[in-house]
């Protein structure tokens, strides 16, 4: 079955001005969106960032791979390398270091995606018996915290209010956990100095006595400054996530803290792992097939975490439906992925570019779809809307910074910052 | 698709007198041949080890597994590690340290094999595509050479002739290349002192300038042998398999051998990797989807090997045809296998249980077979012949040694012995 063509479609969503290590999220999240049609009738989807400079080297891996067969995986990478050359292109600093398999594996990844939706689709089954079968029958996500404005500058708030104090974490909590269910809490730090971040946590366990929770600065923090929160935050955190910079900073971090340290930064691609195991710098890596090489090679990787005692959870940047269907499909079939993993799906609020009722959370996890392939299918008008959003919108890369000096122009990207 | 039935047949074929460290190879060689049936009319092939604790584990794990689906790997697994508990049953030693995960890889592994073929029959493609696609049209193998008596005791000699000098070394594999066309030569060696097996490898290198060598003692040698047999061949061995035993002993040669070592006795279950590699004790790993749980577990393994620079060939027992597909399949679907791959094809001497025609040898490798699933069917009628031969044949399990102590009752098993 082969490639008849493929379609990329950038679209721009909706985005609160949800806070970071690097500014602030601009009023439109960025997405691609990857249609592979057949020669025999059936289309793929995948999903992907949605920046310029990946938008391109995207479309220039949809042409170079037009005409292969869907199962020839490995000849698609391999065409996929030879376009994306050398390029390292990071799409922003919240993904960790750049490389050349990275930049691969990215553009990869939903190309991968949506030919598994069409050997799902051309066999009946869903995404994860491609990958080994399930092992759940739902897919636990965590609340996904941010502290944020009460609405992006010079608009009506929005629903979700304004988050900068420990109580208006805890309150931020309660909405995402009563609407989703969800079971577990991550906060998005790096925002606020340690200690008032190091209060939120505290605020959340006293608010969800059960709950797991997780704190992730985006290695802000000196290897000083992350051993004192680690150690404020003994027995309250499940996992501490990149409080630190580099491998030899999160293994000297990691000598010290009394929580494992969780990494979506100083692990990004293959080449990474030797060190980062030989110094013993994580107990956690939050894997993202969206830069991992799409589901096969995640499942690999996953492999790989289990025979080196490193346990996965799942990260996430702002999403959209295609996203969250592979990410439940993948978490599913993985035996290994052991706690909950991250979306950004409450901060989506309703927007998608698929049709509704596919994916939904019950008690803070969405069930596998049973369905052929990825279960879901596309919305075509919401598909356009979205794309007329993008073109409008006039962003045309992802840029916290550059939004955030807008309206607060001395704010620092020094490293470490406290 | 569902598992309706599994039929377990135990098979055996005659078997030169291939001399290795463990002693000498019985006149029959036993496998165990896995058909699974589907609700929907479909047959897979597996093929694995036919000693009588393994094949009884098979069989249990065939009651096991029945009803279930075919897709539903995770669940395959999860079923027969319950069947094969914490038994730890090592076939002989010539495969390396027996763990409870080898033991469950093993059960396991003609399963997956049987169900892959099983899916590409019902999609109407070669297994390889299952695993990522070709990377290459043939697979190349290696003229594996063993020390041999002229024939089994009190029989005619058989057509290999004897092989006991290097002369004769040299001449059993014009033999086998002139049959095959290989264009590397293994050699299996821990039979002989050492320098008698330098002077076979030398001579072989002085007989075939270009091919690559390889010499495998089984774990024969202590360090101090293995480094000065090392630096003996510099220039003249690909790699040395298994000097000596255990990863700590390998890592002492590894650091002062001239040449990668490979293994398939120190490496042998995931549990076995982390130390490896951080002793450095292996440059090659020799793997086989027979012990490390199957066809996508070896693309797994591939990939871990790949990540930290380890280089990929493929070990082998003697076998049959499905087997030689399976293998086949997986090394046209992983880029870095790189060297030729191990295999007893020639040994078999046209003894098989599948159909003539499948599997051909051109210039040492074999094409990839394109027709769906492993490509080769049941010959039904020598499927008969050899599990009568099985059964009249007496015996059950594979002992070298035991065989060899019939006609040299000093034999030796210390370790190391020389
Ligand atoms: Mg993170
Ligand atoms: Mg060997």
């Amino acid at each position: 079955m082969k490639i008849r063509e493929i379609t990329v479609t950038p679209v721009a969503f909706r985005d609160p001005p949800l806070l970071n290590a690097a500014g602030v999220h601009e009023p439109w999240a960025l997405r691609t969106i990857v249609e592979i049609h057949t020669d025999e009738g059936l289309t793929g989807l995948g999903e992907t960032y949605g920046d310029l400079a990946h938008l391109n080297k995207v479309r220039e891996a949809a042409s170079a791979i037009t005409g292969l067969d869907i199962y020839a995986q490995n000849q698609i990478y391999h065409h996929i390398s030879a376009v994306t050359g050398d390029a390292i292109s990071d799409l922003h600093g919240l993904t960790g270091a750049a490389t050349k398999e990275k930049s691969i594996d990215r553009v990869y990844s939903p190309f991968e995606v949506a030919c598994l939706d069409i050997q799902g689709k051309a066999i009946g089954r869903p995404v994860c018996d491609l990958l080994g079968g399930p092992v759940r029958d739902s897919v636990p996500y965590s609340a996904y915290l941010f502290y944020k404005w009460p609405a992006h500058p010079g608009t009506p708030a929005d629903r979700f209010g304004q988050a900068l104090t420990p109580e208006e974490i805890v309150t931020q909590a309660h909405l995402l956990i009563n609407e989703y269910g969800f079971q577990s809490i991550k906060l998005k730090g790096g925002v606020f100095p340690p200690d008032q971040e190091i209060d939120a946590i505290l605020a959340l366990r006293a608010a969800f006595p059960t709950h797991p929770l997780r704190l992730d600065p985006n290695a802000l923090w000196s290897i000083e400054t992350s051993i004192r929160v680690a150690h404020a935050l003994d027995r309250t955190l499940e996992y501490l996530e990149d409080p630190t910079s580099g491998i030899p900073g999160m293994a000297a971090v990691a000598a010290k803290a009394p929580m494992p340290l969780a990494t979506n930064m100083c692990v990004v691609t293959y080449d990474h792992l030797p060190p980062a195991i030989a110094q013993s710098a994580i107990g956690v890596l939050l894997s993202d097939h969206h830069y991992w090489g799409g589901l096969t090679r995640s499942v690999q990787l996953a492999r790989l975490c289990e025979t080196f005692g490193i346990a996965l959870s799942m990260h996430s940047n702002s999403h959209l439906g295609i996203s969250l269907a592979a990410m439940t499909h993948l978490a599913a079939a993985v035996p290994n992925v052991t706690t909950a993993c991250d979306t950004h799906t409450p901060w989506q609020d309703g927007q998608d570019v698929i049709a509704p009722g596919a994916l939904r959370f019950t008690d803070g996890s969405v069930p596998v779809p049973t369905t052929p392939g990825l279960g879901i299918e596309l919305d075509r008008d919401a598909l356009a809307v979205m794309h007329e959003q993008y073109v409008n919108c006039g962003l045309t890369a992802r840029d916290d910074t550059g939004y955030i000096r807008r309206f607060d122009p001395t704010f620092p990207t020094t490293r470490p910052r406290w």
